[in-house]
């Protein structure tokens, strides 16, 4: 054998020889254990089968070469010299473990077989060792089990057949009252199962054992799961498998052997200071069990200082090592410690701010490490109030629905406007519950502690309004019905009445019946710090989307450098200016429609003097109205009834009026700019309202700079019909004033062809802002409001890789972002690009916006921190 | 002067000057004159400045350079030699006329100055000259009117005015009434109106009238509706004007002078035979008025055979030259024939293709220069029925609406579906008149002659399906208003009942009262011919749109190579399928879909045997289910009531279930594949059925190929998952029959993000075909059933250059189109692509597929003429 030993590559690895070998060779888990072993950790020992004798497997028709079984058997030989056990022993018996050991963990590749080497004579070795019959005769028949199931593919359910007719015979309910003869029955049943199934003996010899479960593994490489995983996640760079062989070592041998678990810091705490729990002469099933309680690790102290000692040492080497807090894995047999696993501990969103930020303090990591340990979702959970834990243990879950906003809340059920108006002004806390909600709903919504509908997802009209209000929201749960005339609420089975106090949890997408605790969101000193450090590095800047001066402090608040979107059309719906807005509508004269213009002039201008004034010398775009007319007209017949007294029009001629504006696609009708080419009037008025506020601020001597955004555009020329508008009557405003106000005019982006035009559109606008939601719609030909009725077969089929409305679609807008601001570069190097709506705090999206080098980003104010942070780790990740 | 003469640039050309100077440099109608002139015709002489005089204007702050006018004055001498007058001469007195001349024509120009060189003294040699003195005045006050218009910038209505004092002190009503005395009255007050508000003399000397003459030309390059024009249709390659200058010849000269028109083929008949007409000491405003009945041509030969055989050596020698019809002016003057114009004759569609023809035929012309002096649009009106011409001058104009269908057509009003049934089962001609059409109105608009809608456009659902059917229809005609209750029509003020009848006009757009007269179309041998040599230069396929057997066959007789688009969803509408339809769509389980499903099978599969029958050997496309299911259910109230009767459901479960299927969006909703990744069982039925059809022809040794087309993908994993089904059913299916049948599965483009992955969608499909309907409408956000709302000020505000849903556009749909392609090429070299949809017959479009390379494309069945010389032109112009 010497001979092939020079001759032969190298296919087996033992841990010392792992270190510095590519995890591609000796796979992902392996690199792991022998980067613990080079720092000097008692790891139980053991060995690995490169990826590269996998490699040769198949390429002999699934027969592994005989020099592979060569060097595995050499690497056998020198385990048992360094545990110091046999694997053939009465003494001291040598157990194994196999595991598959890709270069990264994949779902569908075969499991762990514990305990090999394992048969009937060691069986008997094993009890006299650890002075527990029991223990040896569950291990075995788990390890046949085991080795049955992944090994030579017999099906679970035949083995748990044969348990339960053992249990039946005897009257035993659990697994753990089977007697150590129950226990011998059922490894002989065991056996003959495999016999019966699979026409072969299960093997007695470790060495069968052993190479049988090496195939084993190679083989699960290619089984349809694994195919299937592989392909679904697009994963082409991950070849062949390697196997992992270790020796098995024991905390319930006798009182002189422990299991247990540690922290490198406190877990509920997340101070700097050991923590951990141990039993004595336990498994480690049995302290997640929580059957026996524990003790604390510093009573491990007093009962074995020496391995106290070691452990002590170990965790700070290891937190020194990984600059991470560790969660730890330990065993000790006999006196010996031995460290089976260790991790990056988990953590809550609090954990890991805290955390990140008293490492930089302790001189463990840099700021860009702690910035990066922080990921940005997990901020979301910092800024919302949750369900407290243990309230769901005893609540009554009504359903689930789909995600829309996080957060979670408590309120009443109400089923009129006019009772939520009267009840929130009373001051209950009232709630929101529909099939779906419109803009007429603005000022329900506004005063709702939550919002239920039953259609709709994560982007419905309900969703993003309740975003942007930051209220928690669930979408889509389309079990409820509401009856608004017998004023009934039904869910499932359950039938609720007004005044019924309903709880949601936004984050898990469940509504429950009655009130839950709730826990307020805290946020602690070391966030403001964090945070700075993320401004620190950034090169994004960070606005927010906001249409009231409130919205604007809010954001201000967590420093969001400007507002990106203003959108205008929330400022129509309020009760003293949706009458003007409709008699505009309805007006069929310019004359009567520039009357009832003049009459939203002083409540616009007032908007941008508040806006203005919240962002001080923050810049604020302000996009002209977007949204067809009809959505400012009531549906119910009652409100057009209603309304037609108001206006004194006959009900007839405003239904045909209403009819008329009715449209079969609203998201691609008459709308955006579309309307100014109909009615100049309304750009006329918006801009002078904009130019007004900015000059009456011009005289307290605020320097204000507003910038005008066009929406839907499509055909330069468009853009162009709007900019001689805005220009011709930002003059005359700023005449009338004495005060000249400099404004820029751009654009928005949310027309695919506009995109692919974006060399022309610069020729007119001086800034743009990427529409990602409507290029998402528009280019997916996919309506928001529609897609929550068979979004979920998309979901179930595994079609999406991730929802285009949360992640941006890299190979759909991703491109035509990319296209457009290299046209747009061609004509206008030095332009201000950014993105406004959904994606614009989606770390992934983000990041994307970074590279492809925009500007801005822009989100509700609440998401500010998350995008600063998404927008520091786009700079330390991409900027090398 | 002799020492400019060689010093100096040339300025100004004379027409022997003129042949192979850049027509830049002396306009293009210049350059036409030299080249009659070179052709050895009498053309009256003149000169022109050229274009670079016109430069060197205003680089001298529009002054003319004395080099330019003293070149003028060379050319005048020279004129008066060459005409044998004098400028100022009291015998025979030299006129001259004044025009812009750029290269090519441009509206907002300058326009012709007449008679130039008049004044009070040559208006009496004039007279004496002409024998005419009320011809000399009436010229004289012209004259003053135009110069004082378009060279002093007078308005013309204060002309107009003096000249009506001068009729109301007389009592006149006719201009042509007044007296010699009169027009001296008129003269007198032209020239104080232009001192009054010019504060100028109009200028008496023939020089200065010259002088300001050419400067006025110049000033117009650049007046507004110049800039605008020039701007509006993006022309920049045009610049500077010219000025030409010509000598007036009179054929009111005494009775030795004539005035005339003809063409070198006869206008009616289109044969090759000599035809015009002419008047006696006339002028052309007296052939055009028709007062006088003007000499055939013939008779010029008895009257001057001099002249006569000087003409028709000329007609022939143009013909010969330009390889065309001419359409010739002349004028004799005083024994002598002047040619005034020449030009390409207008012509009819068929006069287009008989001539082509009869040239080729004749040696004249060569196939290609045949196919390309055809416009494909042209033959439209060869393909549809026509409103006889004089039957409109007595007609009652309703209504004008927009573009939908071209063709004719008369009928009687009806009001309700019932009714159009009976009607139409009775042999009458029925109606359909709708704000708007749905696909419900299938039946009915199949028994109608036309369609008119008050809503939509060019491409809304009435429009498409009317040019399917290739029935005449009007949309947007939206002075309309149905009341089907009180069963009246209203137009305007006139209001109509059951059974009055209509006549549309599709080409204009028009609706007429009453019935007027319609011909039919009649396809000649010439057309045949034509459509041969077309086919022998074209390089892409024409196939057709084509859902049933009938349209199958009409498409072959217009000989389409295959169908490449049937819609199967237009089978379902039929009253013994839509009930299976609506029965699947209401079934809330698998199973109940399932059954549904199978009665579905039968006709779907009989549908796709007479398909694959009628179009032989030719490949078949079957595109599967594509629109939302709601479309197959009804929306009123009492089809509703009756629905629930015949499928035994209530009435409110009925309408829960229909307001549920309700999408906001509905193209951007559930539809296409999407509806197979929630109903697989769609799909697998659909499959069934081709593949069935298939098998059963091959049992009588038909070999067919299908093809199926899945719809409104976006992602890869969706066709994958279409993919799957299809070969499941298919191979099961083609084991049941024992029968191997060769097909393909390939996919539409029609959603914007496909387009730009379509080197993922090669992958794994096998053809594609771009639905530039929907990229259209989904890229310009622009909903075709909503846009006619608002489409009208789109066109007013001149913000289209063409309507995107006739012509593709280039700059959205094209580049997409271009990137797939690249794309896809990329992963498949060898495929078929094509496009379906409105764009497939339009020529402009038909020559970017050409260009871009794509194999097929496709149009309804009447189109495929258009489409077949479309496509030859492509090559012809394209492939050099």
């Amino acid at each position: 054998m010497g001979l092939f030993w020079t001759k032969t590559k190298k296919f087996v690895y033992s841990f010392d020889e792992g270190k510095g070998v590519n995890k591609y060779i000796i796979g992902g888990k392996w690199a792991n254990l022998a980067e613990m072993m080079s720092l000097g950790l008692p790891i139980p020992d053991g060995f690995t089968v490169s990826t590269e004798a996998c490699e040769l497997y198949y390429q002999n028709n699934k027969v592994n070469a005989q020099e592979v079984l060569d060097q595995v058997e050499l690497k056998l030989q020198k385990l048992e010299k360094t545990m110091g056990k046999k694997l053939w022993n009465s003494q001291d018996p040598l157990l194994v473990s196999v595991r598959s050991g890709a270069a990264a963990s994949m779902p569908g590749m075969m499991d762990t077989v514990l305990n090999l080497w394992l048969n009937d004579e060691s069986v008997v070795w094993l009890a006299n060792k650890t002075w527990n019959e029991r223990f040896a005769w569950d291990s075995y028949r788990r390890f046949i089990q085991m080795f049955g199931d992944v090994v030579m593919w017999v099906e679970h359910r035949h083995f748990e057949e044969q348990l339960q007719k053992v249990k039946n015979e005897k009257w035993i309910k659990n697994d753990t009252d089977l007697s150590v003869e129950d226990l011998q029955k059922v490894v002989y049943l065991y056996k003959e199962t495999i016999q019966k199934n699979t026409g072969k003996m299960f093997p007695n010899d470790g060495r069968e054992q052993l190479t049988m479960s090496i195939d084993a593994v190679f083989n699960s490489w290619n089984n349809d799961r694994a195919i299937v995983y592989r392909k679904l996640n697009n994963i082409k760079w991950l070849i062949w498998t390697a196997v992992n062989i270790q020796s098995m070592v024991f905390g319930n041998m006798w009182e002189t052997s422990w299991t247990g678990v540690c922290f490198t810091r406190n877990p509920s705490t997340w101070e700097n200071k050991f923590y951990g729990e141990y039993l004595m002469n336990a498994q480690w099933e049995d302290v997640v069990a929580g059957i026996r309680t524990p003790l604390e690790i510093a009573e491990l102290e007093r009962q074995m200082p020496d391995c106290y000692a070691e452990l002590v040492d170990i965790y700070k080497n290891l937190e020194k090592h990984y600059k991470d807090m560790q969660d730890l894995e330990f065993t000790i047999q006999e006196w010996k410690l031995y460290i089976l696993q260790t991790r990056s501990g988990k953590r809550t969103a609090a954990a890991a701010v805290k955390m990140a930020v008293d490492m930089v303090k302790e001189w463990l990591i840099d700021e860009k490490t702690a910035i990066l340990r922080v990921e940005p979702e997990q901020l979301d959970a910092l800024l919302h109030k949750q369900i407290e834990v243990s309230a769901k243990n005893s609540a009554e879950l009504l359903t689930k629905g789909l995600p829309a906003s996080p957060g979670a809340g408590v309120g009443q059920i109400v089923f009129t406007a006019e009772d939520a108006h009267e009840w929130a002004q009373e001051g209950k806390k009232i709630l929101l519950i529909r099939t779906e909600t419109s803009p007429e709903d603005i000022q329900w919504m506004h005063a709702s502690q939550w919002i239920l509908t039953a259609r709709g997802w994560m982007t419905s009209h309900a969703a993003v309004v309740a975003r942007w209000m930051w209220k928690c929201c669930v979408a889509g749960a389309n079990e409820i019905t509401i009856d608004e005339k017998s004023k009934t609420l039904t869910i499932g089975q359950r039938v609720f009445k007004e005044w019924d106090i309903l709880t949601l949890d936004g984050s898990t997408w469940e509504v429950f019946a009655g009130e839950l605790k709730t826990v307020d969101p805290e946020l602690s000193w070391d966030f403001a710090i964090l945070m700075q450090w993320a401004d620190k590095y950034r090169k994004l800047w960070i606005r927010t989307n906001a249409d009231t001066p409130n919205d604007a402090l809010m954001a201000k608040k967590f420093w969001a450098e400007g507002i990106w979107l203003c959108r205008t059309e929330h400022m129509f719906f309020a009760d003293d200016r949706i009458k003007a807005v409709r008699e505009m509508i309805l007006s069929d004269s310019l004359d009567g429609r520039k009357k009832a213009l003049a009459k939203l002039l002083p409540f616009q201008k007032e908007d941008f003097v508040g806006l203005f004034n919240a962002m001080e010398w923050f810049p604020v775009t302000i996009r002209f109205l977007d949204p067809p007319l009809h959505e400012f007209l009531p549906t119910e017949e009652e409100d057009i009834v209603e309304l037609s007294k108001d206006m004194n029009v006959e009900v007839s001629i405003l239904k045909d009026r209403i009819n008329w504006l009715h449209e079969f696609n609203p998201m691609l009708g008459h709308r955006g700019c579309r309307l100014v080419i109909s009615y100049p009037e309304i750009a006329e008025m918006q801009t002078e309202a904009v130019i007004s506020a900015a000059c009456e601020l011009a005289k307290e001597w605020k320097q204000i700079t507003p910038e005008i955004m066009i929406p839907l555009v499509w055909f330069k020329q468009e853009l162009d019909f709007n900019l001689e508008i805005v220009h011709r009557v930002a003059k005359s405003t700023m005449e009338k004033y004495g005060i000249e106000v400099n404004y820029t005019v751009g654009t928005m982006i949310e027309v695919p062809r506009w995109a692919l035009t974006a060399d022309k559109v610069a020729e007119s606008a001086e800034f743009f802002s990427f529409g990602t939601n409507d290029l998402t719609q528009m280019g997916l030909g996919f309506s928001r409001d529609d897609a929550g009725k068979f979004i979920k077969e998309y979901v179930n089929q595994s079609i999406f890789d991730k929802d285009p409305f949360q992640t941006l679609d890299q190979e759909w807008v991703g491109q035509l972002v990319e296209i457009a601001v290299e046209k747009w570069k061609s004509t206008r190097p030095n332009i201000k690009l950014g993105i406004c709506g959904e994606h614009g705090w989606d770390p992934a999206s983000i990041e994307f916006c970074h590279r492809v080098g925009l500007t801005y980003v822009s989100c509700s104010p609440y998401r500010v921190p998350i995008a600063r942070l998404a927008a520091a780790h786009a700079t330390l990740k991409n900027d090398k």
